[in-house]
């Protein structure tokens, strides 16, 4: 998640990026009873607190070594992460740290249930794409990037609707019948 | 979790705390492909940011509504709070928040795991309360306190160890086999 990203959701509510659309959704989970799923906060370096103010004074933004939002669905632990390109035929593996892949490796491992989201911004196509799809391409694949055909044969198409915005419990739960 | 043991963590490691023994456990549990638990990080507010330096100027701790670690054991989702005390007969509940309760109750619906890590400081002993009983106490009893007893009828006790430090996740483990 880009630094932007990070002060909108602190600022204000400017617009409608994934990570808004997810959030939305999740509080619709919660509100419903459905799955409790939270967005982590930012892991931050404080350098100085001012203790008279109660408050930070400097500090700096830390690399997320997880993947941006876990939680709990039907006993089932389950994390994800929230990618989105501009970018018309393929998501660029570059914003896939090395450390992140790792902790997706881990979590599959212990048996949880971990994806990214994807959305081709431009394209307006939101996607899951299972931890161990993106695990395989990587391994058998040299490219830089994952191509939009890789989505659409691998992934399942997510859509937005009003109320559950992004319904991708949904997509988990069908994923999780097919076990 | 106290703005002292944040800012503590933040700057050095200053002595053993029940965190600070937590976090080498869960370290060594990540090593050793045991189970995946991370402490979340502390929520802030950032209220003012410098672009040109890319760092944060002002910003302020924002209360914890869940509990302070999480992740993966054997495919189920787990979730706990560290609670210390130098209170010799028992553990105040004042700092446990009323919205912690709802997550804990929150999570227990969802078939997830949640508990406490209770250090009472002073005599030297560690506990484990599992959320159902905590909830037990809380709704069946007056008292701005549990008492001592409650967690010697009730709880599982820990001990230190070389490594891993304070294997919470043994006590996990036989509560498991039981369910």
């Amino acid at each position: 998640m880009s630094i932007k990203t990070i002060l909108k959701s602190s600022y204000a509510n400017r617009g409608m990026t994934l990570e808004e659309d997810i959030n939305i959704t999740n509080k619709y989970y919660l509100d419903n009873d459905i799955a409790v799923i939270y967005k982590k906060p930012t892991p931050i370096r404080i350098t100085k607190y001012n203790y008279n103010k109660s408050k930070i004074v400097e500090a700096f933004f830390e690399t997320q070594s997880t993947l941006d939002y876990n939680g709990i669905y039907k006993g089932k632990y389950l994390e994800f992460d929230a990618k989105q390109t501009n970018n018309k035929t393929s998501l660029p593996l570059a914003n896939i740290h090395k450390h992140q892949l790792e902790h997706i490796k881990r979590v599959l491992r212990h048996k949880g249930i971990a994806f990214l989201i994807v959305r081709f911004t431009i394209l307006g196509k939101d996607f899951i794409l299972m931890g161990n799809d993106l695990l395989d391409f990587i391994e058998n694949n040299n490219r830089k990037s994952i191509p939009l055909a890789y989505f659409l044969e691998r992934g399942l198409p997510l859509t937005l609707n009003y109320s559950p915005r992004l319904d991708y419990i949904k997509a988990i739960d069908k994923l999780m019948e097919e076990l």
